[in-house]
């Protein structure tokens, strides 16, 4: 039996990123995956330098001195639209009226915002056709002026390998005109319930049969990691079954085989014996944890192997300490695994030392403290105080008890 | 001007639940949906009083004062598989060899783990052919034996109207074999950029043009608050193309309408107007934020029209504060829109009173405690400190600054 941290790292330093099996998706599509290498920018942001608000683009040294006793008068001798370009250059007391995101006009250093300026009569009685405006602001050079490359000067990295891609990424990436874009691929997960107790999800209940519910929240928690879940089905307590399967799973270009269920002491737990069989090197097949001990693992070439315990709410936790880590690293996500949540625990809580536990827990917001609660019994067999959970409190292994107003760690599940 | 909590009350005053439009859907796609009506559970969990452990089911008065000196001595009158059903009737000092989730048999009333057994020759010297084993720990009742129901209640309610599907959601559903469900409909949400300076993604940059980055954020921001996004594409600055661009809007059988950009006070800002004359009834038009102060928000009968501001960021702010709120308060998910996260700041930040921030941070967790600092420059143009940014600080507005080491709300993006 190893300790939850010795086999995470075990686990992890078996899992070697994917970033060479990266694939090109269009931008929209790109939501929520990784970046597979550094992404430098292919122009400036701001490409022109340009105003940011509605107003006159002008010399700030013309408005030297201006105050609301001393306005300052400006000829305005174009107005420009978004999205066209100004014609003139602007000279002394010029003016040129823009709008927000509109480029700068030659000779202009500043922009005076549209409500502080007034329409004005030309006081040296120029032509009447003529535009004049007066302004009691003082600027200051390129004040409300959006400089070329302020923002993102070209070439440089403006997405390093690893991150997450979320709207603000998408939005950054269609401003620098990347249609499509480079991200790892998705570890592709197999997952194979075992047990000759277990029924399919649509099959009527009859003595003795439970239904299949590991491969279902497996399923979830792979997507919800990134990953791509391929659902095998249901292998039976016999050589010939789970042999067939396990073929059938390595023939599918996985990445990682989930095996649950099967791995336990008893007689008809044949599974682990299997996978020697066919050739996984075991590296661990008991973790001191609780729930989740019954675990295995092992590599079948460059395929992680895990066997999971067959109780859903242990398979959970074994899938939240390991699997979802080691797919991050397959991703190349640099990021933790879970948010994590300080909060005060509200009752009492026996357990056994060298173990680490995870308890279901429920959170309670009150003033932006936190207080957690057991969800519910914490059988690992227990669905519904999984399902109400929100998230797990994880004790740790030199410790007998938690009591009333400790300080906890609760890991967030999704 | 209005404040956020006035604006964000009114948005959500005329958002309403889109329940009626709930939609059956298999179990394995209805992660990340919203439950429509609560859910009760068609059976028992457990279906039937089974053995949590591998090991022997008996009687547990049958192991009163055993102990290491004085073990019991039992007959082992059978050996039931997982999935398996025990035939015969345990009585006084007999025993079931019995799987981890194998139904208990009758008589017997707790198991006692084969990890505290041992094989045994009979005491009694009975025929050779049977099995005996022997204990020396003393059971309780029930003790080791999961009973029918203990978990979940044969119409009891598991699942409440506005719960989020998450793995262990569909995990509990699977083992209650519903292998589909009912969730809300994902609100149709219109995305129409607006502005003459606007090209495609894949044009080449021109002078005085940008691309449209806005509609790829809010894409994203609409996809993961639980929307259905449609990307309309881009209107131009008259009256005409705004009109068709509105008319096609709203043709789709949208529940929101995001227009974008188009609101300011400048002269090409025709937006507002237009949107009057097809019959919206405008209900605010600034809001008292920053970035995001230029943010209309109407009805169209039962549609919910936004005014977005042009600026990237300011449009991502405003749909932050609002559009994910409407579209949760839809969706029927009754949860927190961001999940909030305490820090410290650690620089110093001037703001204008009256108005609430939202400032661009990055965060850093030093043993457990949080840290913020500034993503980089806040102009609300600026893309590369939303991307690289783990949330937004928000500032109240009733202070003129922050200060280091002042404690801060992050509401973090994603």
């Amino acid at each position: 039996m190893i300790t939850v941290e010795r086999a995470k790292r075990v686990v992890l330093e078996n899992s070697s990123g994917l970033t060479q099996g990266a694939e090109s998706l269009p931008l929209t599509s790109s939501l929520g995956r990784i970046v597979s290498k550094d992404i430098k920018s292919p122009c400036a942001i701001p490409h022109f330098s340009n105003s940011a608000m509605d107003g006159y683009a002008l010399r700030h040294r013309d408005t030297k001195g201006a105050s609301l006793e001393r306005q300052k008068v400006f000829n305005v001798i174009e107005s420009v639209p978004a999205g066209s370009v100004p014609k003139k250059k602007v000279g002394r007391n010029e003016a040129i009226r823009i709008m927000t995101g509109a480029p700068m006009p030659l000779g202009a250093d500043a922009v005076v915002i549209v409500e502080q300026t007034r329409e004005a009569k030309s006081e040296r009685r120029k032509a009447k056709s003529e535009e004049f405006m007066r302004t009691f602001k003082e600027l200051k050079r390129w004040e409300n002026v959006r400089r070329a490359g302020e923002d993102i000067r070209k070439g440089e990295v403006v997405l390093r390998k690893g991150t997450l891609i979320r709207s603000q990424e998408l939005m950054m990436l269609a401003a620098l005109g990347m249609s499509s874009l480079k991200v790892t691929r998705r570890p592709r997960v197999a997952i194979l319930a075992t047990g000759d107790e277990l029924i399919e999800v649509k099959s009527k209940l009859a003595p003795g049969k439970i239904r299949n519910s590991n491969s279902y929240g497996l399923y979830g928690s792979v997507l919800s990691a990134g990953g791509e879940p391929i659902i095998l089905g249901i292998a039976r307590d016999n050589s010939a079954s789970l042999l067939r399967a396990f073929k059938d799973a390595l023939r599918r270009k996985i990445d990682i085989l989930l095996v649950v269920g099967g791995i336990s002491v008893g007689d008809y737990d044949i599974v682990k014996d299997l996978l020697k069989q066919i050739g996984t090197k075991m590296l661990f097949w008991k973790v001191a944890m609780r729930p989740g001990k019954p675990l295995a693992f092992g590599m079948i070439g460059k395929v992680l192997v895990f066997g999971l315990p067959g109780n859903p709410v242990s398979s959970t936790m074994a899938f939240e300490q390991f699997v979802r880590p080691a797919l991050q690293k397959m991703l190349g996500y640099i990021g933790p695994a879970h948010f994590v949540r300080e909060a005060y625990f509200e009752e009492n809580f026996e357990k056994r030392k060298g173990f680490r536990y995870f308890v279901r827990v429920k959170l309670r917001n009150e003033d932006g403290k936190f207080f957690a609660r057991l969800s519910g019994p914490q059988g690992s067999a227990m669905l519904k105080s999984m399902a109400h959970c929100d998230g797990v409190m994880v004790l740790p292994e030199g410790i007998a008890k938690v009591s009333r107003g400790d300080k906890v760690n609760v890991q967030l599940l999704n």
